[in-house]
């Protein structure tokens, strides 16, 4: 039975129990959560050594890392760096979007590695593999949900109407979903429907057969801030409504995808407008990013739109990268994207209360106040680099940094208010 | 005459003018801005070759970089190299902070050079060459005043009664403003009010003289997220509104400083609250963070947190570089923070309608969608770097990044769709 079955049944599994405990919750409140669809936990029993995580309202924000090769970079070594960078970055779940090289071995490689949830494009594999068929792409489906793929990205909303909807309000960016692109070429050149929303129903049999999570893919997100809020990227996401419904009927774990690039004016409203047709589903985004000029910097500008996105309500934070728009990134820009994602995660945690949120930030202050260094670095969101940091421009006075020397505030009003 | 008095009286500057070229507005409406004081415009007419830049309501949100020496790193030499960061970064204003070497000389050097405007904290002067009298500080404002700096920060709101405030609420982190925690124990040691405060005429006296616009500091911010907006914070800002009429009343300029450390779900109504206790005056914050938990990734925390004040109606983003809370910043930190902060401006005029602002960004999406690199390149907020990592991580197909390679979204569209 998948999780969402066993929680319409009002059982409490192990893995409900380990969500539970990482978010200081009762198993009760996961359980409800996942029987109503606000909370998703992708957890393939196939993926073994893989940990539960909740993803949905009331809990963390959560972060997902994207690696994986492409034509340009096919080494499953860089990439296998990439996840322990991602992991050591405390990422809480990784995607494998490979494109090159051998892209069964390296998925395998990479479950066997990741003990974190891990998703995936399967149309990906389609594509490269030449299994551009319906039977073809559902073969693909079954196949990574039987190594254990956690969730799943589908562009079932990428639809001949959706499409339609692009044609007859034609944008700047048309398509910048790489999945989506694919399917509606494939659409238009087959003139047929996409496989996936003709045939949803033998999806569902498949997500519920391995419990995949179904991460229902935005194929019409905006990718210029000019374009957000169009009929195409709208329409989509009422159609990924219906859908929701019908997988939560069959007992399958839902989360949707969402923008993209999205003006900062936008994003709440979206991210309400998404809540409302989707029924509450889990909402994952990739950035938002409210500004397109940023290439090099696009961790920056995801971290600011992601963090306004989850205090509105985002479960889910998709990475950025430095390398976004640009290349394929490396280890270390995996790195900065995983901790751009955190800060945004957990500035909206503390801002809508998630438990325990506001508690580290005690404590980094108490050290900061007390001059313990040591403590500081250890409290660090990454203290390798505030180690670093901290060590290269040190000060000869005792206790303070080289910022302020002598002149340390935190120093001269401790002694003055003694 | 001041700009302000200027302002008053109807009168258009060529200071006026020059800051209504730069926002695509109409001289009338930047002089009605400074006339009601929501607009100022830091401009000593003894600092020569500066540019005139409003900063205030309706305009483009300005950026604000501090370098300056410690007694760790008197150089002014690697002083000299972050000012050219930050000026090539695109910063609208600089603030020399120094506290190390011979302050007056490394002053006189970076104004020479600083063609935007150069703001100061008189008080580091004065406790680093022993002026801790009441008329050694003016006799510090006096002197800077003379050489021309544009805008000054000056801490009168650390008064006998904040600081009872401050004893009556204990706080995590007590006084974190370096001039504010110097007042402070000056009036603590001396039993004596704070002479900015107790001799505030005298203040104005010299800035109407210079015309230099008055940065009303926040000596009582909070440093720790857990202190925003105790009753210390709110009690400076409300002794900071009564200082701004009497400024206005001199025809004197009024930006008023603020946090600092400050909860997500606080940003705006801090934001708010400061526009009505200080009568609508422009809003210059540091920050604000909305995490501690950060060192050697507050630039990506002040983004986060400047872009949502912005937003709610802050003027003036004071930068944050990587190094904040361990070491002084080297001049690549610098830079860093610049660009952090100019996103978060950015990110914030496109969602506030500002006039040229969302122009860049469709420029952006029509290079991109056109695969046109080099003027992809050229758009970036950063050429040299997003043009260092596109080559690094060049694709082998024509026209596309590494990212997707020949499974480019923007070309499968393309052809998709013709």
């Amino acid at each position: 039975m998948t999780q969402r079955q066993e929680a319409l049944k009002g059982n409490i599994t192990s893995a409900m129990r380990q969500a539970a405990r990482d978010e200081f919750l009762k198993p009760e409140e996961i359980q409800k959560g996942i029987a109503k669809g606000r909370i998703a936990i992708p957890f393939n029993p196939l993926h073994k050594g893989s940990k539960a995580i909740g993803i949905g309202k009331g809990l963390r924000v959560k972060v997902n890392a994207n690696i994986g090769t492409s034509a340009d970079y096919p080494k499953v070594g860089e990439e296998l760096k990439k996840l322990r960078f991602a992991l050591a970055a405390k990422t809480d779940a990784v995607m494998d979007l490979s494109t090159g090289g051998n892209i069964t071995d390296i998925r395998e490689r990479i479950l066997t590695e990741c003990c974190v949830p891990l998703g995936t494009v399967p149309i990906y594999q389609a594509i490269v593999e030449n299994k551009m068929t319906p039977d073809g792409m559902f073969a693909v489906v079954e196949q990574q949900a039987k190594e254990g793929v956690d969730f799943m990205t589908i562009h079932c909303g990428v639809t001949r109407k959706t499409i339609s909807q692009l044609k007859k309000h034609p944008r700047l960016m048309e398509v910048v979903s790489r999945g989506g692109a694919l399917l509606m070429k494939w659409i238009l050149e087959n003139d047929r429907e996409n496989p996936f929303f003709a045939d949803y129903g033998r999806l569902l049999e498949i997500a519920q057969k391995y419990d995949v999570t179904l991460s229902l893919g935005d194929g019409m997100r905006p990718g210029s801030i000019i374009d957000a809020g169009d009929a195409a990227q709208i329409g989509e996401l009422k159609v990924l409504g219906e859908l929701t419904k019908m997988a939560w009927k069959e007992g399958v774990q839902v989360i949707i995808e969402g923008p993209g690039h999205v003006p900062y004016d936008q994003i709440v409203g979206q991210i309400k407008l998404q809540k409302k047709l989707c029924f509450g589903a889990p909402f994952y985004v990739l950035g938002p990013l409210p500004t397109d000029v940023t290439p090099g910097y696009d961790h920056i500008t995801s971290a600011i739109g992601g963090t306004l996105a989850a205090y509105a309500g985002a479960d889910f934070l998709c990475y950025v990268t430095p390398t976004e728009h640009l290349g394929l990134p490396t280890p270390e820009d995996v790195k900065e994207g995983v901790i751009a994602s955190r800060i945004a995660g957990h500035c909206a945690d503390i801002a809508k209360g998630i438990r325990g949120a506001k508690e580290w930030d005690r404590a980094m202050s108490k050290a900061r106040k007390r001059l313990n260094w040591g403590k500081q670095i250890e409290l660090a969101i990454d203290p390798e680099r505030a180690r670093a940091i901290h060590r290269k421009r040190k000060s000869k006075e005792k206790n303070v940094c080289s910022m302020c020397g002598e002149f340390c505030a935190m120093k001269i009003s401790s002694e003055a208010l003694q």
